[in-house]
């Protein structure tokens, strides 16, 4: 991990984990698609579930990323990522990240095309039945993220502080030849690495602090970026609790040279951020005030997310009967 | 911002904040070429006008960057871009840069031919004119600055500090995908972050001490850089004042693999430099020895050039009659 | 140089360099088999001969590049390339490399076709004579390295401190447009940037201090890297001495959209590093524990390059007759 993976207080950002897990499962799920004699592919990235970030990474430490692939659909591949960090000074590893990825394998003829997936061989029968189980579930979720799509993120003059208005922040990225793969579309990883950025000026702005990533929740990307596009990548905060900011990031692309395609949503996702003090330990947030009938919503919205992965929490811990 | 655009003290490079607005310049500049249906195209830089750095920008920042189209004649676009530094943890914003930049619209089959831009709409009568008057005056100052295309840096053995041959330097750089536009160019804000990059170490190199970016003087596109190219960009010191440094940076284009075509005066223009102490107070600058007869000529269009300005600044601050 | 250029101690890394060396010899020796009509063509790195990083790189300094042809045969290219380091606030400059390169010209219609080179000037007769010995040298080499290209660097749980399992370290790097030519194949120097960073990674694991390029031995480049393919790098320990550790390096590519062909072994070399105290002494290294009979062999083999390197280097401070 090198100096520009991380922020001025030497954590590496959330987003830099992000592309490298991507980057990881975009080749394992690549090469499993190409398996079988049969038209060649190349897999996109449709979905990322929830994950935590469990402990901060360092400048200077190396990143263990390994993945695995845990189901397969007729179109889609479930992707398993791990992420370690290694001091190498002290040996100490830490396990920093747990991911889920879904892809789908698209035609190198006709990137329209999704191709069909040679099935994984499971090692217990009962994988097949449990991952089956998280296929539908996704599936579902995918779903209900769809009517957010037609919502923007609007500046307003002179805000006060701790409102929404006052930390929302956008991003514009002219995607370049090397956002993307070779087949004219952008990095999945790519993507969540600007979305991270965002959230972060977002969470910095509010709490002016150093901030950084405690979770993501699941990201789906509901169409591909193309090179040529603009992307506008938005952030607000939607809720906070004591210790936690939680902010949605809308990303939008934008075909500039090809006018006969509209402006379509391309992504979007929840980002948790904690404050940390100088010495590591967790601050105190200032609590967000929502402003009009829509802000109250979200905050009520993101208030159920936080109680709901709270309870989930604290039955993990329990004592298993 | 991050380390990486900053030098060693903490100042964003000069020619990272040119890049970030020549971005902004080209997104608004081709969307507005293609906003009526017609022939696809991309907006290249044609030229930068003289810009001023007002405020340093520091690691941890960040820039919003805004354009706006501010005047169309037949074949070219007026944009106008502002830069404003924020510490998000303060709140303090300070406009750090204004620049006007011209672009040209290439046609996406053939970047050899120039395609006609659709008129902008102006809410005052008034500033078609002025716009006019602002494209006549840099049609006019374009033509003057081809005379100085034929001049070359040579490196001098065993140069004598404070002289031009101890200061100057030259960088070559392979074009590569990732400098390039998806339509096989240069971008323009490539080329001036590389131009930026050798100005400093000129003035470096002549001072000693650390050095920011104070302002660039109008810089001209000749030509435009084709990938699989080799540029040299050098650097020479013109003039000192007591407290500048002016450097001239020329911008050469050496088609490598393929031959029929001769190297090229693709770019030209000054930087000034000022030094900084540790406390980012300016310092004097230990004054240029101009040795041959061009030196010297040099040195005086500098100076002519320096006191223009200082009269301009100084006529600005006066009141208005 | 900049912060992402070096390590936590602010030393370039070797790999930085050896990149620099490499885009410096790809211009130079491109620029030269295209100096006569003929079919258009690229040079692509072969072999780089032995070299020795004579003094350390740091933040902020400028590295000056300078490359000359110094022999050419039918099919391939010599060019030697010396790099310095200067301290552009003292003013100060070193001596940090010489490097020898080898390049073949591929055809632009067809990257599988070598063409031919136009001989290169002698200023004197000898240099022709010399010249010719090195070839012939280098060609009888890389014949020998090609038995090594089956061996794999398998993991190993739980190995103890010191042992070459230890400290054994892959790293997987998905091939992009950015790492390659605009003819689609990985620059050399991006190969041999990973190459460093890998070795660098085991010797920090072995010795836990702060460590550095000390000589890379002869990198033979068994075949060209595509797009498209994803690259294994594999580094272990090899031998130690006193005061130094080698680590082999081994290069495989992988072309995961295209199974007709098979992984192979693209590149391999040996690297010397050495550990630093924070004045910048060279401290002892912790030596290795080979373990099994491969281990013990090449431990051998790393102690007979070591011995032979270090009588050429006696041999050579000796009064000469």
């Amino acid at each position: 991990m090198r100096p520009d993976d991380a922020n001025v207080a030497g954590n590496v950002h959330g987003g830099t984990i992000l592309k490298m897990i991507e980057e990881a499962g975009a080749i394992i799920s690549t090469r499993h698609c190409n398996s079988q004699n049969g038209e060649r592919c190349v897999a996109a990235l449709a979905r990322v579930e929830r994950t935590d970030f469990l402990s901060p990474m360092c400048i200077g430490e190396v990143a263990h990323v390994s993945a695995e692939i845990t189901y397969t659909s007729k179109h889609s591949v479930e992707v398993q990522v791990n992420v370690m960090s290694e001091n190498i000074l002290t040996g100490t590893k830490k396990l920093t990240n747990k991911a889920t990825l879904w892809y789908v394998p698209l035609s190198l003829k006709n990137v329209d095309k999704v191709l069909e997936v040679p099935p994984v061989v499971y090692s217990r029968h009962e994988q097949e039945e449990e991952g089956r189980k998280r296929y539908e579930a996704q599936k579902l979720e995918r779903m209900e993220t769809k009517w957010r799509n037609g919502d923007i993120v609007q500046p307003v003059l002179n805000p006060e502080p701790n409102t929404v208005s006052y930390s929302q922040s956008s991003l514009i990225h002219l995607v370049g030849p090397s956002d993307c793969t070779l087949h004219g579309f952008v990095h999945g990883g790519v993507t969540m690495k600007l979305m991270d950025e965002v959230a972060g000026i977002v969470a910095a702005r509010h709490c002016k602090t150093n901030i950084v990533t405690a979770s993501v929740d699941a990201i789906n990307f509901h169409d591909k970026i193309r090179k040529g596009c603009v992307i506008t990548i938005s952030g607000r905060m939607t809720f906070t609790s004591n210790k936690s900011m939680e902010i949605e990031v809308l990303v939008d692309a934008d075909p500039v040279v090809d006018n006969s395609q509209k402006r379509y949503r391309a992504a979007s996702a929840f980002f948790t951020y904690v404050s940390l003090s100088q010495e590591g330990k967790s601050l105190p947030v200032p609590q967000l005030v929502p402003e009009t009938e829509d802000e109250k919503k979200r905050f009520e919205e993101g208030k159920g997310r936080y109680l709901q992965m709270k309870a989930k929490r604290q039955g993990r811990t329990e004592p298993q009967p």
